[in-house]
């Protein structure tokens, strides 16, 4: 399985994913679930994807080779557009490989986000549907989840609004990230993170963590610690 | 959708359900989760349910209505045996009911956590599935969890144990439900919570817990508020 964030912020956007793909007791592998697509000064586009892994490399070759002259996530002009491009290639692959699928029994299932920024045009994330249609974070809403995403959330909804300032997201996002590896043995290290001042058009920020992760590791150890440590202060319930 | 937790400790059991049922936005209603059958000084058993409500309530009407001089709840020598009986009862109504529900497009879908002491035995909890088999918690696992579990299951992986003493797992169960209320629609107050020390067989710790209740006020208001506090202790990261 997978779990991935990515938090829309007035300062900027975070992305994280774990890269444990197909978590069999017998068939772990690790493929990166975060594809960065960028033309530094130009453009930082940023995707993270959960589901089937063939459907996903598919689309994303189709994002790496568009058609000569068609609109790609290149010549888009906004990140809407771009965000159509993207919703646009999920449909080709899904014509072509739905039905034949559908004769194996597997059902044509694909979940992404993507996010990023074009120059002078405002920094953003969408949720794409295995459809090719796709929804915007708002400010009511500033992030999106994508696998295994219960066990991060409630972390998520105590600490994120769109004024969180960059690092506390990405912390937060660690945090998120910590509880799920804890709970859910599918998801795992290492994972790829992605801080991304707004206007910043490069992409300096981006961390591969691993076990060795010294601050991974102080979250990881410190969160347990302290979160044991408050729930021993609240006083017990008394009959 | 439903949310319920039960705890196995040395001290005893721990039992927490919500009581949200059909929680569309225009059919929000409450129904008890928790069923007790006891007999004061003899057997204290707990059930609790997620899934069909019309399944659930078969179930029950069976559980409370055993056939003359056939084995049941009443007369089940072990918790194991009792278990037995209720995934028997299981099998009774789907094989009733499986059939004609398939032809409207509805699985047969129920599940269960039953637990509780007879007099002279151990206390004991048990996972039952539709298909009427079942597990029973063990040290490495020592709490079942049904409906919308996956919210609530970092708290109780960082702290639970067999040796959490009773009122500190109660405490945890609470603060669990109020993580998963707090990040999913369908599930709602009021909760049952019941704490049986072992070898009571009686329920004097039996609790409904609705909006007024200030020990949950204080768990929703406090835990919210330390976490956010811890979470700004831990340092940024730095790249």
């Amino acid at each position: 399985m997978t779990y991935c964030i990515a938090i829309r912020l007035d300062e900027g956007l975070v992305f994280l994913s774990d890269s444990r793909t197909n978590a069999g007791v017998d068939a772990v592998s690790s493929f990166r679930k975060m594809a960065i697509f960028k033309k530094d000064g130009d453009r930082v586009m940023v995707l993270m994807s959960a589901g089937n892994l063939a459907i996903t490399q598919a689309v994303r070759h189709y994002l790496n080779h568009p058609e000569d002259d068609g609109p790609s996530i290149w010549n888009a002009s906004t990140m809407f557009e771009a965000a159509q491009v993207l919703g646009d290639i999920v449909r080709k692959v899904r014509d072509r490989d739905a039905e034949e699928l559908q004769k194996s029994g597997i059902e044509f299932n694909i979940h992404l986000i993507f996010g990023g920024q074009i120059k002078g045009q405002p920094h953003s994330i969408y949720q794409v549907y295995a459809a090719g249609n796709f929804i915007e974070a708002t400010v009511e809403t500033p992030y999106f989840q994508i696998g295994e995403a219960k066990y991060g959330k409630p972390i998520l909804d105590r600490v994120i609004t769109q004024e969180t300032p960059l690092k506390e997201a990405a912390k937060c996002a660690l945090i998120s990230m910590d509880s799920t590896i804890k709970s859910n043995i599918s998801v795992g290290l290492p994972l790829d993170l992605l801080v991304y001042p707004k206007d910043d058009l490069k992409t300096n920020h981006l961390l591969i963590i691993d076990e060795k992760n010294e601050y991974f590791k102080m979250i990881h150890e410190t969160w347990g610690k302290r979160l044991r440590q408050i729930f021993s202060e609240i006083e017990d319930p008394v009959w």
